[in-house]
């Protein structure tokens, strides 16, 4: 199933209208395509069945950026930009800053004193990324406790459902195990306890077909980028290197540009056709490249222009971003309450 | 020196009038003669020399107390009455709740950042505190991080003197390392250095003579304590045990009443003279300790009265705590605000 059919997919009997929705992105570089397949499709569509916060997550960001910080700041105003540019619908979906939201802080402050620093170390998705990173004894404490804070913002907007890949659902027990020990602590249900969305789109491969695409090994399509750099992109885009002569056969397996043309051809019975007469043998790179180069414009063209537009108006941006985070902290202080309540702490 | 001496000592040369000194106390429970003559008179002295804020660390008591989280609300109180009883003057001595001050956990959770898990575990005061409470695999999270914490309260205030023990010391070094770091990422001196006031009085011992004075062993006279309770504990103190019959010589060395007369006589002289006679023997323990309970009423009786009398008006107390905590966020949002900058973050 395509993207693109993702989007306009039924309602899940799952999800109503009550339920809220938080998801987000580190601004740590621009969004693309496999942002694009993994969740922003999926958010246009959720922003449709129920209220949705979309996070961006800079304090989560500097967890392993402390000492480049400019890296994310830089980052906050295009990822907007981004999420505008493909049509997250502010009425629907607002758009916070993490920073900007100091009850997120204080949650995760008291939240803390709820999970041992074992159960974090334990953390499968805590583990695999402290391997990623090459972090050993140098682990920040802001990086291992990030699940905590992981928590705050979701508790903090009382999210119900939380989309996330395989590879995040250990993160979303986490903060359930936190939403029990609080109404544990309460003797009553004073949070909801999220429940997870998972994604079940394959994630998009690298433009060089080595693991997925990504913003840190430089080999994504970004949403922002213009036709020539999606156009040179698509070039070195990895097919098949057995297929050296047109007549020979080709594999469709592996090959980058057919499972991109997956997740956003919109005519799967063309891409099916295409992808018989690559096997056969006869169809050169060159034209199922050519197929990729219109779905992209496609997809991408309007992205662009809105984005274009949107960037001459950085007030109107910034005013977006003010709504949504004036929108979430409206219901983090409530939680907050809720929670400071729990712990007997009262206002003086 | 009695802790009397000290309270009425000349300005140490090192304090000046532009210093402003951070402390506080964790509010589990009532303050004892361990904390008047650990802290509380010290507070006294440096009150008059120069601005103090006083924390009433209740989120650092949560670090490990959640599962108990009433034994810390039902003790703010308590604790915010034994600083005005004692003579803490809100015109001098801000009295902060720790909790009231989101600005102080948004600073913590930057600071996460700074510090690695290694250095946390590596510090000898949480080391041994985590030995003394038993925590083993069970450490929460928040309390490994409170180093990180504390730096937060210390700077939000913008202190530059700590009065600590010499056990507390290494937490302070934390805090250093932390205001460095922020430095060198700001290239400028963003936030001040604190120094270390390492206190010279001796820890009071327990009544039982075993350890110090502590709430958790409770072996302390509570400020309080009424003063048939004060007589009751000074009765059972710990002395001489060799010291059988009233002839025999007695001694002075770990001998509890003595050590809490060393801490609270105002007259030296007369302390040293009942020190000689015990030692020579024929001075029976009934007598040193009727001047102790002269000595300690004293002190008590006055500190029991104002006690009694702000207790009929707790509207009074929490207006005292309300304004402290409001001077400590007006100071702290400036302090998080420069903080925010050398990390990037900007309000949307």
């Amino acid at each position: 199933m395509s993207v693109l059919a993702l989007a306009s997919q039924a309602p899940a009997p799952e999800i109503t209208a009550a339920d809220v929705v938080l998801t987000g992105d580190r601004p740590t570089g621009p969004l693309h395509l496999g942002h694009y397949a993994g969740s922003l499709a999926n958010r246009l569509r959720l922003q449709r069945l129920c209220r949705q916060f979309v996070l961006i997550a800079d304090l989560q960001a500097l967890t392993d950026n402390a000492a480049d910080p400019g890296r994310v700041s830089r980052n906050v105003m295009e990822v907007a930009l981004d999420y505008l540019a493909i049509g997250l619908d502010p009425a629907r979906s607002a758009i916070v800053l993490q920073s900007a939201v100091p009850e997120m802080a204080e949650l995760a402050m008291l939240y803390l004193n709820l999970v041992t620093v074992a159960r974090l170390e334990r953390n499968p998705t805590v583990r695999e990324e402290i391997r990623q990173r090459g972090f050993a004894r140098d682990l920040p404490a802001g990086f291992l406790c990030y699940p905590v804070s992981q928590a705050a913002d979701i508790t903090a907007v009382a999210a119900t459902l939380v989309p996330v890949g395989a590879d995040q659902a250990p993160m979303l027990e986490q903060t359930v195990e936190i939403v029990r020990a609080v109404n544990r602590l309460a003797g009553a249900a004073v949070l909801p306890e999220p429940r997870i969305l998972l994604s079940t789109m394959p994630r998009l491969p690298g433009l060089d077909g080595r693991g997925k695409a990504s913003k840190s090994a430089g080999n994504a399509i970004d949403l922002r980028d213009d036709s020539d750099t999606v156009r040179a992109k698509i070039r070195r885009m990895y097919t098949d290197p057995g297929h050296l002569r047109v007549e020979d056969p080709g594999k469709v397996e592996g090959n980058v540009v057919f499972a991109t043309l997956d997740a956003f051809d919109p005519d799967p019975t063309a891409v099916a056709e295409l992808k018989r007469r690559y096997r056969a043998g006869g169809l050169p790179d060159v034209a199922v490249k050519r197929r990729l180069e219109e779905v992209l414009e496609a997809l991408l063209g309007p992205i662009r222009e809105r984005r274009a537009q949107l960037a001459r108006d950085p007030g109107e941006v910034r005013a977006v971003l003010r709504q949504g985070t004036e929108a979430a902290r409206a219901q983090a202080a409530r939680v907050l309450d809720a929670v400071r309540g729990v712990f007997g702490l009262a206002r003086p």
